[in-house]
C-alpha cells in the first residue's frame, strides 16, 4: 500500500506520439472511484494492440494517456452504488485505458472474480481476449451453433483464447500464423488445423480440404480479403479488428454479393457501457467457468511496468506466442 | 395459341456479348414444364438492370441467351407435382431467364396471382422488384420495425416498388435520384425526402438533419460509399445489388468497425431455389395484400418484344421513371 501521505503513484504515460521509448515512467495522482466504479490495485496488467496504435497516435483529449486495457489486482476502494465487490478480494477486470498504473479505476460492471485455478498474473491476460472474442463471434459475427471459424492470428493474446473458447463450445477452428512454431503451437490449442500464412496458401489448402468458414476474424487490416472471401460459406461473415495498414481496403464487391459475405468489425475500447454490460454478463456465464480448464491462459513473457517499452517493442515484432503482461506489484510501493 | 403443327415460339436472344443492337428476335422450340414448372403465354415481360449486364457478357452455358426475369401471362401447362395453378389462369412470375419470349417456364413457387387491383400488364412489373425489395431489405437488410432506409436510385424500377413498400410497412425512408424531377417523383410515392445525387450532398443534408439510416439499399456499385457510412446508424447494413464498374470498392474499414457497420449484397438470379421459394411465401402474405392500393406499378414506357434493343438503350440511358416492359401478346401467334 502507498504511504497515507502519498496518494500518488506510478503510471507509465505516453509522452508523445511515438515509439515505443515514448512510454515514459511518471508519478501521478491516484483516481478516485465515481459511482458505479472501483479502484483495483494493479497486479499485473495486460498489453494489447491497442496500446501501440494509441502510443503511436499519442495522447489525446478524449483518453487518458495512460494506456492499458485490463488489468488483476485487489480491490483498493468502491464509489458509490457498487455491490457485491468487496475491498481486498482479488480480481480482474476491463479497463478504460490507465492500466499501466499502480491503480486503475474500472466499471463495476466489467469487474471479475479470479478464475479459480487461475493465478492472479494470469488472470490479467483474460479480460480483453474473452470480451473481444465473445463480442465479435457471437455479437458481431453472429456466430449460431455447429458454425466454423478461421482466426487470422492464431498465437496472438486473442487467437490463442479464441481458439480455446470456440473449440471448448464446440465449433470448427481453423487458423493463420506467421511461423512454422506458431503453427505447431495453434495445433496444440486445439485448432482443427493451422496454416503458415508465410508459405503456405490457406485458401487453396481449404478449398481442397472442401472446409467452408462462416465466421473469419481478421487482425490484419484485411490483408485476405480475397483468399477470405474464397474460403467463406454462403452468408459468411468477416469481422474486422484492426483497419490496417491505412488506405480503404478494396472490397471485390461481386464476391462479397455471391456469397451473401458480410464485412464487418468493431471497435472494443469505445463500445457503448451497456453493450459492455452484456458482454461482461454473457462472459462471466458462459466462459469463466471454462477457465483454467478448457480454456488455458498463455503467457508469452513478463514485463516489469518500468520496462512497458520492451513489450510494445516485443508486440510490434510479432514474435511473441500469446499474451505479454506487465509485473506490477513488484514495484516498492 | 400457336398452331398445333408449329410448337415454335419468337423469342429474343442474345447474338454474342455486346449493346443493345446484339439482341435478335429468334424462333425457338417452346419450352415444356418439368415437375414443379409451369409454362406461362407470357403476355409482358419486364426488364430489368440484370438483363442488360447479362446481355453484355455475352451467351453462356450456365443461363438461358433469352434474357427476362419476370413476366406476366396465361398458365398454357403444367408440370408433374404443381398443385393450385390451373391452366388458363392470369398470373405473373419470376423466372431464371427466358421472360423475352412468347412462352417462359418458372417454378411453381414463383408464381403469383395477378393483384385484385392490376392489370395482366402492370402485373408483369412486379415480380422482380417485389423479390428484391423484400429480400434484401428482409433478409439480407435484416431490417427491423421502426428502422429507416436509404435506397439510391429511387426512381428504378426496384427503387419505386421498394419507396411504397417501405413506406406502407411504417419505414421511414429517403432516396437519392438522378434528376429534380426524379426527385419530385419520388417524393410523390411517399419518400420522406429525396436528394438529387447530381447537385446535392446527401450525407451532408441528412447528418444536418439528424437522420441516420439503418439499410442502406446500393444499386450504384457503392460509389458514395463514404456517403454511406457518414449517414449510417450503429450497426447498419449497406446492402449491395450491384458490383458497379468493375474493380473492387475501396472500403474504409475504419468507418465500418467504428459502427460496427455491415457491408453485404445479393444476387437474386442464382438464389437458391428453396431460398426464393421462402421469398416468394412472403411475398404471398405480406405484400401481395398490399399491391394496386398501398403499392401502385409504375410504369415508364411499353416497348413490342421486338424492339427489345430499344427498351435496353433507354434503360441504360437512365432517364426511365419506374419499369420497363415489352409487350408480348401484341405478336401475331
Amino acid at each position: 500500500m502507498g504511504n497515507i501521505e502519498s496518494m500518488s503513484q506510478d503510471v507509465i504515460a505516453i509522452a508523445r506520439a511515438g515509439g515505443p521509448e515514448v512510454l515514459t515512467m511518471a508519478r501521478r495522482d491516484r483516481p478516485q472511484p465515481a459511482s458505479g466504479q472501483v479502484l483495483i490495485r494493479v497486479h499485473s496488467a495486460g498489453i494489447n494492440r491497442h496500446d501501440c496504435g494509441q502510443r503511436s497516435r499519442g495522447p489525446n483529449t478524449h483518453e487518458s494517456d495512460i494506456p492499458g486495457l485490463e488489468v488483476s489486482g485487489h480491490i483498493e476502494s468502491v464509489g458509490g452504488d457498487v455491490r457485491g465487490i468487496e475491498v481486498g478480494s482479488p480480481v480482474c477486470a476491463l479497463v478504460d485505458g490507465g492500466g499501466y498504473a499502480q491503480y486503475a479505476i474500472a466499471d463495476a460492471a466489467n469487474v471479475f472474480p479470479v478464475p479459480a485455478h487461475l493465478s492472479l498474473r494470469e488472470a490479467a491476460s483474460v479480460p480483453e481476449a474473452a470480451f473481444t472474442s465473445w463480442y465479435n463471434f457471437f455479437s458481431v459475427g453472429a456466430m449460431q451453433p455447429d458454425e466454423t471459424a478461421l482466426i487470422h492470428g492464431g498465437t496472438s493474446g486473442v487467437g490463442v483464447f479464441a481458439i480455446q473458447l470456440l473449440r471448448a463450445l464446440g465449433h470448427a477452428v481453423y487458423t493463420t500464423c506467421g511461423s512454422d512454431e506458431k503453427v505447431a503451437f495453434a495445433r496444440s490449442l486445439g485448432a482443427n488445423d493451422a496454416f503458415n500464412y508465410r508459405t503456405d496458401d490457406f485458401a487453396k489448402r481449404m478449398a481442397e480440404a472442401g472446409i467452408g468458414v462462416d465466421v473469419v476474424l481478421d487482425m490484419s487490416g484485411g490483408r485476405y480479403i480475397d483468399q477470405n472471401l474464397a474460403v467463406l460459406a454462403y452468408g459468411g461473415r468477416i469481422v474486422h479488428l484492426s483497419q490496417g495498414p491505412g488506405g480503404p481496403l478494396p472490397v471485390p464487391l461481386r464476391a462479397v454479393m455471391q456469397k451473401e459475405a458480410r464485412i464487418t468489425g468493431s471497435l472494443m475500447r469505445p463500445l457503448a457501457p451497456a453493450r459492455k454490460r452484456k458482454v461482461a454478463e454473457a462472459l462471466k456465464e458462459h466462459v469463466w467457468p471454462l477457465l483454467g480448464e478448457a480454456i488455458r491462459p498463455v503467457i508469452s513473457e513478463v514485463y516489469p511496468l518500468a520496462e512497458a517499452h520492451s513489450a510494445h517493442r516485443r508486440l510490434e515484432q510479432g514474435e511473441n506466442i500469446g499474451k505479454l503482461l506487465l509485473a506490477v506489484e513488484s514495484i516498492a510501493q
